[in-house]
């Protein structure tokens, strides 16, 4: 089969088509033929050398992909060749064909087209598990949403909007702040201008965020905990703005605040599997009726990975980029 | 009434004992006639003037009490004059009749007399709250806490050993550490000469501890996150170590770990009525058949109370201090 091949660790241009054989269903897996996959930040970093995948782990990039059951290992019940679906992947979805437990499996959302389906597993299983499993946002809370033009971003306004909660969020641009505010955002604040401590102060008598979900990491940790309600919740998913930073605890406990740092990726197939069975209850419905939609924006053929790569390095995409198979 | 008076900020030599008016119950208040109150490191903060009460509460010194029910407030219902309670205070508890909303007294518990009751309330609600009702300790998980002989440390591990968890805490001197083991701890790590971080990780085939009870804040912090297991949780309680503290995300995000930092003194009535009503659910009948005891060290007059604050600051006691009034 074709897949994305990283020909040692380095920039985009390491990335070039190439062939790889064909995967094999062991017990309680699926092969599925990708439709198409999506870029992840993760997968920059892994490409780089940063971030090496988790043992049993494919070494192809490629965190999520949708696509049409090609083959049913052992064991596997309620799955049959030619069902359509999107997944949650370990790696691997840089490839016409990927294999996946098949815990990790979901149905492609009513309405939603196959190729589109790609842009979801990774945000709604990140959001769905950090921002309500873990953090319990509540309808009457406020939520900040950092980088809201990502991927991430723009489903975390969404679904945090829908569940009834007040959802600000942080942009650079005029157009990704525009596009923030019209998918939900009661503010999309700019973060080379304003403090968003002070902001989201302002337009909350004083009291500040009940759920933080951030990826910059130390960069904002300081302004993060600075910005939390009394007992939020600061959950750190990526760290862009660097790993180690100064933690104020006695603000921290004055608030009786909590400072959560997790991933998808390292998690156990059986964690992955009750965040997708989560996912497929509590988020699909939403994607079904159109009150959160998937926001792709572009889609370019698999030869053209490491293109897809620099559009992401360079920060300039609204919503997901994804790679057709 | 007679109360303890501090006069001014300072060392324990400013507390001396005094004239306050009779306390009257508010509605959904009660006034207890203290039999006992004990020592909290808050109140040593509170006194060199680090420490200011919340709005509402009263300036006298005193976290907790055992007592009888003296006058019931408007609206009260399920108390009545004479019932023998213990309470968890926002202040107070350092005179002869204190006011206390309902929400906050507890039955005193079977076989428990009334002045050692006052040794339960501030340590049953901050274990429980903390370890159990926050963090989650589960009966399969390793549980760490900090300091084992004082008294939040001799209550957590015998209430964690009880719920099936293996148990490890710090302590200075041998015989502190022949309490704690005597307690349930299966370690008890001599913080001055062992690596608190290795012993635990030797003890749990490299795992380390699911959730660790600190109270040293700052100090602490970097260590406390490495002995944390995947998915481990940290709650900081105090800052004995200081407040500000390096931060290490990146590992904190590879375990995918918490850092929760709390504190019940600041909590709303409603937190705390709920969080007394679950210890009387699930700890006191614990007490009540011995399975976890109240530790006390000593029991002075109300008029010693300087003496009780030295005690507490030489760290010297093995579980609780109470004043009796």
């Amino acid at each position: 089969m074709r897949a994305v091949i990283a020909n040692g660790a380095g920039g985009p241009e390491v990335l070039s088509l190439g062939e790889l054989p064909d995967p094999e269903p062991g017990p309680g897996e699926v092969v599925v033929e990708v439709a198409a996959t999506a870029i992840n930040r993760a997968d920059l970093l892994q490409r780089q050398g940063f971030y090496p995948p988790p043992p049993g782990a494919p070494d192809t990039l490629g965190l999520e992909c949708s696509g049409t059951v090609a083959a049913v290992g052992e064991g596997v019940t309620g799955h049959e060749v030619g069902d359509e679906v999107c997944a949650l992947l370990a790696g691997g979805g840089y490839a016409e064909r990927v294999v996946v437990p098949a815990g990790q499996l979901m149905p492609v959302p009513a309405g939603v087209d196959l190729v589109t389906a790609a842009a979801l597993p990774e945000v709604a299983c990140t959001v769905w598990s950090n921002v309500f499993m873990i953090a319990g946002l509540r309808p009457d809370e406020v939520f900040l949403v950092h980088g809201g033009a990502g991927g991430i971003g723009t489903f975390a306004i969404q679904l945090a909007k829908a569940s009834g909660a007040r959802v600000f969020t942080t942009a650079g641009s005029a157009e990704k702040r525009e596009k923030c505010v019209e998918l939900g955002a009661e503010v999309a604040i700019d973060y080379h201008e304003e403090d968003f401590v002070e902001v989201v102060r302002q337009h909350t008598d004083g009291k500040g965020a009940d759920v933080v979900l951030d990826n910059m990491g130390a960069k904002y940790l300081e302004r993060n905990v600075s910005v939390l309600a009394d007992k939020g919740r600061l959950v750190i998913i990526g760290m862009q703005g660097g790993i180690k930073a100064e933690l104020n605890i006695a603000e921290l406990l004055n608030k009786r605040g909590a400072v959560i740092a997790t991933q998808l990726r390292g998690r156990s197939a059986e964690d992955k599997a009750a965040i997708c069975a989560s996912v497929v209850e509590h988020v699909w419905p939403l994607v079904a009726d159109g009150t959160v939609r998937p926001i792709v924006h572009d889609v370019l053929p698999l030869e053209r990975a490491a293109d897809a790569h620099r559009m992401i390095e360079g920060s300039e995409q609204i919503g997901k980029v994804l790679l057709r198979a």
